[in-house]
């Protein structure tokens, strides 16, 4: 389906030799320009904390691409690379905000966590005493890529994440939670929005804006919190382009209870360029199609869809994001 | 999508002005009368249990609106009623069984629990002890509205929920539980149907009739109890109206397991006369929908499935509330 | 709806009195062979472990009824059995190992849990103690059918499961295990597919080939589980003839995430041969449904959907069971 897509922007045979002839017969880095432009994304926000070695680093995806981008800082990342600096979890902490502060200075325009990647998305304030005890064996703990330690466990990760809720407040930029489906390392079973109940509830967090990412299957449950509580937004990056014919499903389901206000558009592209391309026209046709069916319905008239796709595809983002 | 409707059905401009100087100009008990005459409803089950200082009381709604009404209990607000009666919790749970059997000589007809809002709806019995430091403290707590004390947590809401359940039994009534969406008070995550299955597994609680109301997004779930256990019913109340398209597609899952002689037709329309007659608008094309999507595949033919949709509409809860 | 189905093959009036009387007019064996024959079955994997006093044996079904068949050893019933002659826990389940492997020796082709039914399928390795008085309660427990105890709870089903899932591993046949749906006995919300986490990550069960069974309404995650991990298959067996329309649309819905070289055809038919027609029916026609819409959005071709429908009718089952 991808390989049809492709063919059809490069004008060349609709088989896998025939785009990858053509990859290599291309400049890398205009392939990847040829293929942004025809997504028609007017503005890239890019999490670049799950780099690897071969990635680009922030600056030389600016050079590389020339879309305007701005950053968005993955929590986990910056935690992680600050463990070894501070001995007690207390300063550590302490450690993160002051990064985070710091990177919203340079620019950054939002906090993302992965703790569904790392432990329960059920959030619970661990004792103290399990906290300091897992920081002591994290520090002790072996090291991954790039030298630093693999933050992992309830104790630290959601400590970790309380405090981040309140930097966020505190700096104006909403917090970004990886739910639903991802890779192995998660367990779907503990990755629902719900589990972050306390950040909703709680007075202590009020004005913090969550963006809960992904959400499949818990996209319904996501559209409910939309629904209910102003500060929650939603998107179905990667179930769109990974469940496909059901991606585009779940985006009417979720059209149900969460306000067109409330989406937002997301790729989730990284690595390969081809996916910024295919998942943006599955985004936009999945959109078009729950747009469609409300429209029937006689929920909202056709101008009023109209409006509501253009919020969804940039307006709800540039809002939110203040970009 | 109100607004058309409403406009259609007074004859103005499908405006929000227009609709709002009508109702201004318009005498409230009769205008109120109009929409509830318009939504063809035979007749209403009404649940009081949540006045505010200026709803109207049993009786004044009774001779606002001339249409036959039966009262259903709320647990909870007869409960709360009690406690400065009771020093001792087992006193108060044999005062709120008195309190329900009167009830129910005076003509209610169901009891009600909106347990999901006040605790857990994965039912257990708490300890002795739990139940009463948690009564001690209740009764030294701070007042609500009205001046009782507000129930809240398992150690009270599941005791009252299983002393309830016996009573429903006793006065063969049944026992309506919201499940699913509601509003900030619930943990989402805690409001499954499926967290009932000791009230239907325990022989204890044999011939108890349970109505799962709301239900979404657990609506697949609750289709189940239903269609596995001989006393289990449900409506999807508050999902069409709220989730609108997607309300009307989950009556299209729910129809799946449930068997049309356990899926009842309700609104949970209150405040707003409006709700009355758009609620049920919503409700009757989602019941239309679903029953033809039975039909299209062969499961029922034509004349079944207008007997089953009667049957939706009014004679389920007719047998079941022995109207 | 099964009636008319039943008529259409017999060519009788489409009522019940019609079928039933041509039914008791026919030659037992012979009606079923005939439903069976149009089912259109070309081998069958069936699961003898659920017998009651009246039901055949392998051998007698093998020669009632004339299609190629192999067994599925139900692994509880293969553990009850064993109970009387051991005296611990550890014994007991090394004799299950022997016997699963005899089985498997003498022709099945995998082993089937229903762990669902008796436990959590949230799986964790209970305290050898634990487990150690749970069987001493079990052997001096009451007798079920058969005059075997009823292995019930997660300190004997979960070391059962996970003793099952090594010995699957040696042996080369896959673990199929009941999730979702099922009757009474289960608590729903024990038996998402999810709970399966410590078999499908912790490296000790590498090689292991789960197949999921029934599903609904967990498909979803369900077909999370294949499409992440290697060796995940999944069949909505009792949920296309069980909810019919929203089994249907279950498998519309599965095969978003699932590949359909993970997609398995099956009917749960037992006792009632009218069931494996219809069943097999319906799975068609649910699965034609779900290969239409991918079809329709352009994510395979034609041909490419007529070949995954095939796998998934026979050439997924020849491969996973090495038929």
């Amino acid at each position: 389906m991808a390989i049809q897509r492709l063919a059809a922007v490069f004008g060349c045979r609709p088989t896998e030799p025939a785009i990858l002839t053509l990859r290599r017969m291309s400049e890398p880095s205009r392939y990847a320009r040829e293929l942004m432009h025809r997504s028609r994304t007017g503005q890239m926000l890019l999490d670049h904390g799950f780099a690897e070695p071969d990635s680009m680093s922030a600056q030389e995806h600016r050079s590389a691409v020339p879309i305007p981008q701005r950053e968005i800082v993955r929590l986990e990342t910056v935690a992680e690379g600050l463990v070894d600096q501070h001995r007690r979890p207390e300063e550590w902490l302490d450690g993160v905000r002051a990064a985070l502060a710091e990177a919203v200075r340079q620019g950054a325009v939002g906090i993302k966590t992965i703790a569904a990647y790392r432990s329960s998305l059920r959030l619970r304030w661990p004792s103290p005493r399990e906290t300091r005890e897992a920081y002591a064996r994290l520090r002790q703990g072996p090291r991954g890529q790039g030298g630093h330690p693999r933050l992992q466990g309830e104790a630290l990760c959601h400590p970790l994440l309380f405090t981040a809720a309140e930097e966020c407040i505190r700096l104006g930029v909403p917090l970004q939670v990886h739910c639903g489906i991802g890779d192995l390392d998660e367990d779907l079973a503990e990755s629902s929005p719900l589990g972050l109940r306390p950040l909703l509830v709680d007075e202590h967090y009020a004005g913090l804006r969550l963006v809960l990412l992904h959400c499949y299957p818990y996209h319904r449950e996501a559209a409910y919190l939309c629904s209910v509580h102003p500060d929650v937004y939603m998107d179905l990056s990667l179930a769109v382009h990974l469940a496909l014919t059901d991606g585009a499903r779940a985006m009417r389901e979720a059209l149900g209870l969460c306000p067109w206000s409330k989406l937002l558009y997301a790729t989730d592209a990284s690595r390969l360029p081809e996916v910024y391309l295919v998942a943006a026209q599955l985004q936009r046709e999945a959109l078009a199609t729950a747009l469609g069916e409300v429209v029937e319905r006689g929920i909202l008239d056709l101008p009023e869809a109209v409006e509501a796709g253009r919020r969804v595809l940039s307006g709800n983002a540039r809002a939110l994001y203040r970009l």
